[in-house]
């Protein structure tokens, strides 16, 4: 452990805690971007009653139909601290919400870096949440897939494979999770559908975002982690700062040259319990060979591994866990580190 | 037209444009309200290759699943002027994003009463943005409805009924229309899927949602309207003034009793050219015929018709067409005026 890097995180955040007072914005506002129009025909048109009682009405489906745009919505502060906005991109069957409170109704990362100085940039990627989905399989080609409790539950790490039977058995959780497990059912409330074979349209999305944003550090977690890894290849101007909060395995990372993230500060930031997983034991491997490309590419790449710093019990979601604020600490004083805050 | 009152209004409005600076957010946050724990059984299993070229995961679709609750997004003012929160509800095959940074790029109305010091409460209605929606048919029993370019072009009055034939051709706007047209692609990106026959559990969550923040103002747009009046109604002392924005028709206006809403505040807004609509016109009229019976109820209705105001060509998104500031002046007037601002 790194004594001297537990001390100066302790500091900052009381500081951060003694000014959790109002905070000043200059604007809140949204917008889509990416996307594309599309014309459906020939599907038939039906009767739809609209109110239970009601004259039924005639609804032809055939039309224009915009498609494939993702959902943006900003706070921007009036003397931010940070250097650049920070871009904050959710996993797979999330949305945005990820960052907003936690299910624990405890305030979650977006206000937390607001606090913290960065104006922020929540987002919803294509097909979650705000930025809507089109119709399957007319425009969207396969069908959605929703996440189960059992999943989430096992797959998230808060208890082991298998400790989620069924509706009527409580789960049993890691004796040291740092998830809100009275909070749980709140959380699934959260998930939204996915779709497979979007993963080009959705990185598409995100490129035209940061080259509208400019300058930014991006944060991405999970299923995002590979989708920021791909755009900051391909808007590499645009990234100042990459943070990967537990990114995805991706077969793309042995394929892509990452000669021109060369000085990038990327953070990596791993929680625990993933060695009782082959799945994630799996994962971690194609995340450790990252790290490695990244160093070899010369980025000025750093693993931030929660448990070699004594923090124990951190699942995959520690975005909610009840030690976040703690977390978010270690993530504030790295960009101070790394020069992102004034 | 009332002169006195245009007069107020042109004060009040330069002084909003003057306070146009920065505002002071106590906490910035959200949650789900509402839903129910469905568990589906039955279902086949399937191969998913979530990876181009990857390998495939057996993906079982059974088990515990949350479905039917409403996201809410608050910002809370650190010194509100107003003397409760502002909830604003969306209309049909929308979400919030209605009330945030319009089409055009210029601040919504979520902004606008945020600076005129309200703390506000934006929510996407059970099935629609971050609310999510859940499988069909085995949950929600109809197939999701998506609205075409078409029918948003008409129905929502920035053209005439027939205006819009295709693709291909520039569609035609009322000449004196305030919707900024040439972002009518921008705006079709904010719509989302609909369902039938998910008015009951909208309204459950809605009327949650009032109890949990307590008295507040109450805003509606649309289709959301009918849903405000029966919130309203279920939830009477946590109302203390109803804003309805071009409400929808509603079998129900002639059956509920108002009998509860004597002396609450209710503003009716409406926009123009709905009198070239015969869908339109049989809509104001259930309208008309609702103010006639909250006044009977000794609710203290108002109609603010915008043309009778020498207002013309809004839309039925008058909360993003050019003069949408002069429209939520004469809202803050109104708010003013029944007290609901310190």
């Amino acid at each position: 452990m790194n004594r001297s890097f537990i001390g100066m995180v302790a500091v900052t955040t009381s500081l951060l805690a003694a000014s959790a007072a109002a905070f000043e914005v200059e604007e809140i506002g949204s917008f889509h971007i990416g996307g594309r129009q599309v014309t459906l025909t020939g599907l038939p048109s039906k009767d739809v009653t609209f109110v239970a009682g009601g004259v039924p009405t005639r609804v032809d489906p055939n039309g224009e139909f915009f498609a494939e745009q993702m959902y943006v919505q900003f706070v921007r502060l009036a003397k931010p601290r940070a250097r650049f906005p920070l871009l904050m991109w959710h996993g797979g069957g999330l949305s945005g919400v990820t960052y907003e409170t936690k299910p624990d109704g405890k305030p979650g990362w977006q206000q937390f870096f607001l606090r913290a100085g960065h104006s922020v940039y929540v987002s919803d990627a294509v097909e979650r949440g705000r930025a809507s989905w089109a119709r399957f399989p007319e425009i969207f080609k396969s069908e959605p897939l929703f996440r189960t409790k059992k999943e989430a539950w096992e797959l998230f790490r808060i208890g082991p494979d298998g400790s989620y039977k069924d509706a009527s058995t409580k789960p049993i959780a890691h004796p040291d999770t740092r998830f809100p497990i009275e909070a749980f059912d709140q959380f699934m409330k959260q998930g939204v559908a996915r779709w497979i074979g979007t993963d080009d349209i959705t990185v598409a999305a995100y490129v035209q975002l940061l080259n509208r944003v400019g300058p930014s550090v991006l944060m991405a977690h999970s299923q995002g982690g590979p989708f920021a890894v791909e755009a900051t290849l391909k808007a590499t101007d645009r990234v100042r700062a990459l943070i990967l909060l537990e990114p995805s395995g991706s077969a793309n990372y042995g394929r892509w040259s990452f000669a021109a993230l060369k000085g990038l500060p990327v953070l990596i930031v791993y929680g625990d319990r993933w060695k009782d997983s082959p799945r994630w034991v799996k994962t971690r491997a194609t995340v450790d060979q990252l790290l490695q490309r990244l160093r070899e590419a010369e980025a000025n790449a750093e693993m931030l591994d929660l448990p070699a710093r004594g923090i124990a019990g951190n699942s995959h979601m520690f975005m909610m866990d009840t030690n976040s604020d703690q977390i978010a600490g270690l993530i504030q004083d790295w960009l101070t580190r790394v020069g992102m805050i004034r």
